[in-house]
């Protein structure tokens, strides 16, 4: 495999996506740190070279930039054990990381950003507004993982893949944005399953 | 290939992107329409059998079914000439499948949904306070497509991919939300490339 380069942000969750996946194929990724807080990700060069969206993460292969977590997820295990082989369960396999972009990590992972990145005090009138919506939206969406993990131990197909990888990274710290995501039992005992794979990394590396 | 049912809104862009993704491909997709205004995909039949979700489009495949429009695209398309073979451009379809369901469909089909299906008069606080945010979101990633279609006649890999049929969908009927997409002078070009495909066909079927 050609040199893989990690543009990111190590405190978010989608950056911790791609290493999560790493670590279990144990693939070694290099990582480059950018500070979102202070714009480093909207410079004239990020946005040339790296990602004209502004936003990390995204995996560098060789001289190519891959934008979006679970894109990068999916180049990572593509052909692996941690996607399906059977075409059914690899496109519900995407499913997953749809629904998880979409009803999952704006609700979630954002109204984490906003109460440990922005503020309460500094919410914009949209914010204040939104809040409400994200929080109702957010719990739905552990609700609705809590009722598919009661009736089996991973997301798609049946074995763990880059589904759970993908819905683990923001779930597992969802008590920033004010959720309580162990408080659903069966989502509770899935993270534990995933804590104990083996090579499983934490979100914050020690080494770091 | 097994029985294909798509469980849909024909108005939907997320459904009528499986409905293209099938006629460019040739397959047979039978169909079963239900009024979401109607509430009839929060049936407890709905949610218990179809998807638990309560949201069209699923594609059901035989007696499993697959929500998520672009995982019912990529699982249709799988193997065949819309998704490239080659693993980085396989992967960078999905990136813009993913950066659709965050960047542009949130924006762009939902202020098309909220004006014309839900009514300004009818508009939530939050609606208010959202309606400038997802116009500016709506309006850049327009502006980023036409940015990439300046370099390219589509959006991953040589050739169309299921990506193009997904940002097609809703980016033609954006007029709905208020954007004007045909003033982006390369996506007005990449808009009618798709229209001239064999085989495409238009959202609204004159057959029904």
């Amino acid at each position: 495999m050609e040199r893989l380069v990690l543009h990111e942000y190590a405190a978010s969750g989608n950056c911790y996506k791609i290493r999560l996946t790493a670590a279990l194929l144990g693939l070694r990724l290099e990582r480059r740190e950018y500070d979102i807080v202070k714009g480093e990700t909207r410079t004239e060069e990020f946005l040339t070279r790296v990602n004209s969206n502004g936003r990390i993460p995204v995996l560098q292969v060789g001289e190519r930039f891959l934008p979006e977590s679970n894109a990068a997820c999916f180049y990572l295990a593509d052909g692996s054990r941690l996607v399906p082989e059977d075409p059914f369960d690899r496109a519900d396999m995407l499913r997953w990381m749809f629904w998880e972009q979409y009803n999952h990590e704006p609700n979630i992972a954002t109204l984490r950003f906003w109460y440990l990145w922005v503020g309460e005090t500094n919410f914009s009138e949209f914010q204040r507004a939104a809040v409400p919506v994200k929080r109702a939206a957010g719990a739905a969406a552990l609700a609705l993982m809590d009722e598919h993990l009661a009736r089996r131990d991973w997301f798609a197909g049946s074995a763990v893949s880059v589904a759970d990888v993908a819905l683990y990274a923001y779930t597992h710290v969802a008590e920033g944005g004010g959720f309580d995501p162990r408080s659903f039992g069966h989502v509770k005992h899935w993270l534990k399953r995933i804590e104990e794979l083996p090579n499983y990394a934490p979100m914050t590396d020690p080494e770091r």
